[in-house]
């Protein structure tokens, strides 16, 4: 069985070309950062996102991860019925459940729609709620939504909150055209969450962090707990967002490898697995025969490889598993296993 | 006036003794932390901290610091009236003040007191109060009020949730006799908070704990957020507390030096600045001369030492600093430096 050393993990989204090879002796260089008192928030790794994005800082707030964002914006914004877009990510409902003057609603999209937003049917949905959220492209289908649609959709609903995650996007060569943060900064019921940890390999160093309007975020900085941050922050974020080639050599692979490791898998698995075209990262697909998706999960554990039994997401059952999409050696090590054990 | 690194830091109530030579390697030797995900807490420091004090694991929290701790608590408990014991630390106050449905009001102790709590007087006030903080040894004044008094009114106002803050007892060669962790496991309505951070110097790897009953560690942890603390944290804590040595060290230390520094202050300040005995790692003084602390605070800096301006805290004026004792050699330096701005 060996150490979780020795595990492929195809379980976490994490970029599969790897950590920059230069964070750790960065890391091993600075750890005075360890001994001192930090600011309230990570001021050098705000300045340099807001120069990034071409941002007012007065726009954006720092956080432990996404997580610390998700966990606060309930508190921060309207209260009543909220509508989230499914099957995704439990934090969204976790943090949204804690709020007693909250109910939490899915618009669970349809296996029949490859779980795309049918969104005629989503505009009438969204009425009367106070906040909706969705992530795009969406953990675990991998589906997306087309921005311009969304920001239209924003605008005409300034009474309901829209809270999108982005963290995905990232890893798209479209993401300059498609993400919504410029749009943020301008629309005061649009908030954009994006965490760098997963595009950047670096989960432990908790790096999210929110774009809104400048009175939001100012609202926001007053319920938000300061001083927790890990004082890392400042002195890798410069060192991410300088890394142009890191950045564009992940997008170019991730746009190639979504659509050829997606054929290859179609081809390979008729009859056994159905997949969903990949629009992030990661794979969802459907378990065509007898095997559940917990035993499935089991028995790729029991040969190293960690992927995602989805039977955990709201609208989902044990029929689906989410897998990463890593490096060709990896995926194809993957591919090979889960038909091994298919067979 | 030159780097950081150059000031004397007297500002921040850190152990002089310094951080645990073997830190830094035991960092460099596990950067890995930050390139896998944690779970929610940090299991193993929790389990070492409930052998370290022989509790029930369910009866500890873990905290991003201590601030995690004071800006979530608020939340949990009995909304209404807040009292808080001052002057004293920033967080109670800002933290209570967030919540609309509760009022702040400090209990202050007097000047012609030496800053110690009235019991009979503070009994009074505590009636028909929601929730009391107290900082035991108290920040900036350094005064301690006695545990069995604490733990007796404590048990006495079961309808009142009573916050201690032991951070500086932990500097005290009585921390085993005087806290009063082991009676919040079993008082429904005391909840002892304390951080490692400043005892054992490393103030950028953020590690709070709080102690309470089972059944408010569960309430507190559904309002808590996941995920947030640094991964280090299950590596550190290990060391820290097994470190027998640098434990008894430090408490013997200020054991000796609050009494011998406090005299030679005493003593050698006649007619310029007056001291309140310390309890704690720290110093209060009255400035008895024409000049602000705001000005002293400002002339000593530009000479490269870093005390506290004491007028930010609600109860004190600027005729107030605060110091903290470091080692002998730096004390020494740092009387010298006063006496020479001062004459």
């Amino acid at each position: 069985m060996g150490k979780a050393a020795d595990y492929l993990d195809f379980s976490n989204n994490i970029n599969g070309l790897g950590t920059l090879g230069s964070i750790s002796k960065k890391i091993s260089n600075n750890i005075e950062v360890f001994f001192k008192y930090s600011e309230a928030e990570p001021i050098l790794a705000l300045e340099l996102l807001a120069k990034y994005y071409g941002l007012d800082k007065k726009c954006l707030a720092w956080g432990n991860g996404a997580t610390q964002i998700f966990f606060n914006l309930p508190r921060l914004l309207r209260k009543g019925r909220v509508l989230i877009v499914g099957p995704t990510f439990w934090e969204y409902s976790v943090a949204n459940r804690r709020i007693s003057e909250s109910s939490v609603e899915f618009f669970l999209t349809k296996e029949r729609d490859n779980f795309n937003i049918d969104l005629s049917k989503f505009e009438k949905a969204i009425k009367g709620t106070s906040s909706v959220y969705i992530c795009n492209p969406n953990n675990p289908t991998s589906t997306i939504v087309d921005s311009k649609s969304l920001a239209d959709l924003i605008r005409l609903n300034s009474d309901i909150d829209f809270i999108v995650d982005e963290t995905y996007l990232l890893f798209r060569g479209d993401y300059p055209q498609k993400t919504l943060i410029n749009k943020a900064t301008k629309l005061p019921n649009l908030y954009v969450v994006t965490s760098l940890s997963k595009f950047f390999a670096l989960p432990g160093i908790r790096m999210g962090f929110l774009v809104a309007q400048n009175d939001n975020i100012e609202a926001y900085k007053n319920i938000d707990i300061p001083y927790i941050f890990n004082p890392l922050a400042n002195i890798i974020v410069p060192i991410l967002l300088s890394d142009k080639k890191y950045i564009s050599t992940t997008r170019s692979y991730y746009d190639i490898v979504r659509k050829s490791f997606f054929d290859e898998l179609t081809n390979k698995f008729v009859g056994k697995l159905k997949f969903y075209r990949p629009e992030a990262n990661f794979v969802l697909a459907k378990i065509l025969t007898n095997i559940t998706s917990t035993k499935l999960e089991t028995l790729m554990r029991k040969s190293c490889f960690l992927i995602r039994d989805a039977s955990i997401y709201e609208g989902l059952n044990n029929k689906w598993i989410r897998f990463s999409i890593l490096s060709k050696k990896e995926n194809n090590l993957l591919a090979d296993k889960l038909f091994q054990i298919l067979n």
